[in-house]
């Protein structure tokens, strides 16, 4: 038995990402969409996937899809990169913007995904973490990126898990304040409403992330992208894999992209959903809902963690925070259809009742 | 306009993965399968698909997937991994066996994507250059390997693009004189009927890279393998993408997979193409094809890139590494349908004797 010498040393102690993904009826978990797209929709992939060679490699950057998304938002082919989920396109940026010497600025509690980017890339974090109702502490980031010494920040909006988006006015002070690398994640933006979008054209140094994973129902086909000036799409070319996004994924992205106007009814039942969802939370004693411009609502309460487990009994999965960094005491609940939000309000009132009935 | 500070210097002078994939009749550049699969398993394919969510996550290990690898490989599924594509894989591990201060050895000329993957990672290149006839300088490796600060290599067997591949003594002998993580690149070896999986149980440090775009004609679905020790797939699992085959690529592998042996008679015809295209290319004067194991052909020859365009402007696509250091005068055919190779050397054969008559 010969043996092996180590991995790199930045990998000792970390985790794998553990997406926490347990079988369930319901699952509230991982922000997805609780509809899949519709039979005339699937029939339609069906065909273009019927047209695809399997055999042949892939346009490596996706430039029909990349012409779509360009064309429906007023850019060219060269302000648009396609990946293979937005956490590829996360990482392409750890890796083209961060590395030994670099800084990235983390504004927490946030995505998990980008702090261990940062780590795996060996690119030291800056923190400035969020207030305890989870606003950015705007005035603390502006002075952050005044030492001059951040490469690229994450600015989430809305903000996963917690929810709100950013202010837009906050964003374009954080643009002209620096010259790093400013990504807005834009995940969730179908259910906010508000985009960056129109400050591209105006700030060389910001680049949005989107994904077809939550809106358009196509979380497990692994299409995101980002938009920005040609010099940093340039830069995030060089370190991305030249198939990272596969044929057939294209093939779907494709069709779903061209028809996204199908989706709309769909997304305007979840923001109405969340209304009602997060009204519903407000009325339990002792839980305390977060306002949310996301598919889904993170709420505070006692014994979060036994209320998840009562939940999960239940058949209902949603996402165990309680013991993150910030978020203690906090589940978040993905909004889903109307049945499923009555059986988690249920859960939790039947939870948060018999806990009374102790006392 | 707000500026943008530069990407990491490590970017600096990058070009981008080309692979100079242009619009052909014989497209025999990119080591494809020339034959799509069959219709009967395309149907069982679409099958598959039909009943995939396309709004939930993937299983992020595809374990159905990694379950069927490991039972036909005589392993365990915490011995196997899945990638989008060997691409991923390589990726991976450069990223958790290389970084700052760590040491790859690469011996080309080979598969380009290893260094850049170190350059990406700001991991040390070493090098043991091949011998004039792409053979591998073994004791000049093991005599590299004993000076005890090379971290990972990777031998490519069969090596792309010269052919051939490596001894199993030699790479027995390599496995123990280092406890540096050895990936042996088996991307081709259902061409070679050769594998080092019999050695996995007793070397903690060899690690075997497989692919489904070859021999299983999957490159436009991206999907690739590793095998080797838990320990080390518990360190690429910390560092891989957490989501990064997508549901549709693993329900298509699964078909392919679980249908591997009516792969059979193709592989056994590209082998025979092989043998007569290697002998066609030898009667040509001034070309020198090398042998191979795998499902292309090297050969050099003079005013190579000549000879490049003019196949080109005949509709036959091959790959042209006249110009990379140590392939001078190379270009690499991949083995097509009968029709296609026939193709490939007419074109050839009156490129070369058309400029014997200029002479």
């Amino acid at each position: 038995m010969s043996g092996v010498r180590a991995a790199a040393p930045q990998l000792a102690g970390l985790e794998p990402y553990d997406p926490k993904y347990l079988p369930a009826e319901a699952f509230l978990s991982a922000n997805e969409n609780p509809t899949d797209v519709d039979a005339a929709l699937r029939a339609e992939i069906v065909r273009e996937i019927r047209k695809t060679a399997l055999n042949r490699y892939p346009d490596p950057l996706a430039n029909d899809l990349r012409d779509l998304i360009a064309e429906a938002n007023g850019l060219d082919r060269d302000q648009v990169l396609v990946g293979n989920g937005g956490d590829e396109l996360l990482f392409d940026l750890a890796l083209a913007w961060g590395g030994p010497g670099r800084t990235f600025l983390n504004l927490p509690p946030t995505f998990s995904v980008y702090e261990a980017n940062a780590r795996l890339t060996n690119t030291a974090v800056a923190e400035v973490p969020r207030r305890a109702d989870f606003s950015i502490d705007e005035e603390a980031v502006l002075a952050r990126v005044a030492a001059g010494d951040i490469d690229f920040a994450i600015v989430t909006s809305p903000n996963n898990p917690t929810g709100e988006r950013a202010p837009e006015d906050f964003v374009v002070r954080l643009l002209e304040a620096t010259d790093a690398l400013v990504m807005v994640d834009e995940a969730y933006f179908e259910f906010s409403r508000r985009t960056m979008r129109p400050y591209l054209e105006s700030h060389e140094n910001l680049i949005i992330l989107r994904t077809f994973s939550k809106a358009f129902s196509l979380a497990g086909v692994r299409v995101g992208y980002v938009m920005g000036s040609p010099g940093v799409i340039r830069e995030l070319v060089k370190v991305r894999q030249p198939y990272s996004v596969d044929a057939l994924s294209q093939a779907v992205a494709r069709v779903v992209f061209a028809n996204r106007a199908s989706f709309e009814p769909g997304i305007a039942a979840i923001i109405e959903e969340r209304a009602r969802l997060t009204d519903a939370l407000r009325t339990l004693p002792g839980v305390t809902p977060f306002p949310s411009d996301a598919n889904y609502v993170l709420f505070r309460m006692d014994a979060a963690d036994e209320a998840w487990a009562h939940l999960y009994e239940r058949g209902i999965l949603v996402r165990d925070f309680s013991h993150a960094p910030g978020l203690e005491g906090c589940l978040r609940a993905t909004v889903g259809t109307p049945d499923q939000n009555d059986a988690l309000v249920a859960g939790l009132r039947d939870f948060v009742m018999g806990r009374c009935d102790l006392r």
